[in-house]
């Protein structure tokens, strides 16, 4: 049994983390798959899935750490070429990777009671973002 | 065909590296699975899932360069917040990500020989930790 | 349904980042699977699998980017003990991850017009590498 949802999203980009645990939940509770996995994955290279703690503290802290590793000052080739400013929003992409899959038990999600799915749009302005929500399983 | 195999595990944190390639291996074997996809998850929002050759010098290594990448000592709003001192932790934790899937041939994991499943614990204090490992295919 | 495929390629290290998305379309189209789910994951512990928008500027820059966060000159134990000098390949390997999965829709990977799949290789030397492609739906 497969079942497949899109969400679309409003995006502040420069990392900016959204809180899509409820709209995973529904997907997973509207496929009335009882037992399986659940895969989440965002279109387009500049964005990510993940897990976090969702409170506003941590989320800051993480957008600052990211600014660390890779600053959205860094000069790169890929912007140098094509003049979109961005490429520090694709390697953060790259590193982190645009897919989390977790496990359905008794129709819900497995996570633990401080861990929410989050999608992160590390590109460098606003935008409509696009995440696939893939359910699969009895 | 879904089955699925909760572990828990006591990990002792800062990135504790253990290596769950055995339990992981025979939660396949219960499953009956001979070709499919085995998704390994940790619950909680402070720890990790990856492959790693699981030596000592390296699991070393890798725990060194973690500490260089995001210290325990990082400041954080998280920590200053809520004082549990663990904000580095949950850091790793969203980075890495908290799951990994892997194909199953023949009824076997698909890894290289030096390829072990672990899961690292980044959070500051030794913990129970519970990890789910979801088993799907024919 | 469980459909599989390995790829051999041919890989020149150091993050060495190769498009394999065309092979992995082939494999889904292969499979006949029409909705469901596509892992990939590379076989052995010095190499990731993630997506980028693949244009040579930013190979480039996510190459250096690397080099700057675990340069391939880092002094290690692994290297040490076991003189093979690639302990910054696994590092690099074990945060990135072994493994990607995404949706299938219609028949085709559910991914951004910019996005591709990629094998990165991150260990010292050319190599030969296995690549392992698990589509499973209906």
């Amino acid at each position: 049994m497969v079942h497949a949802k899109e969400l679309e999203l409003s995006t502040q980009g420069f990392s900016d983390i959204l809180d899509i645990t409820s709209a995973v939940e529904e997907a997973v509770g509207e496929s009335r798959v009882r037992e399986g996995l659940v895969n989440v994955a965002v279109i387009g290279s500049t964005a990510s899935i993940s897990t976090i703690e969702y409170e506003p503290a941590l989320v800051e802290d993480l957008k600052e750490q990211l600014e660390k590793l890779i600053p959205h000052t860094l000069a790169s080739r890929h912007s140098a070429t094509w003049g979109d400013d961005n490429g520090f929003s694709h390697m953060r992409a790259t590193l982190m990777g645009p897919s989390t899959t977790l496990a359905i038990a008794d129709g819900r999600i497995v996570l633990g009671t401080w861990q929410q799915i989050v999608v992160i749009d590390h590109d460098n302005r606003a935008r409509k973002r696009r995440v696939r929500i893939q359910v699969m399983g009895e």
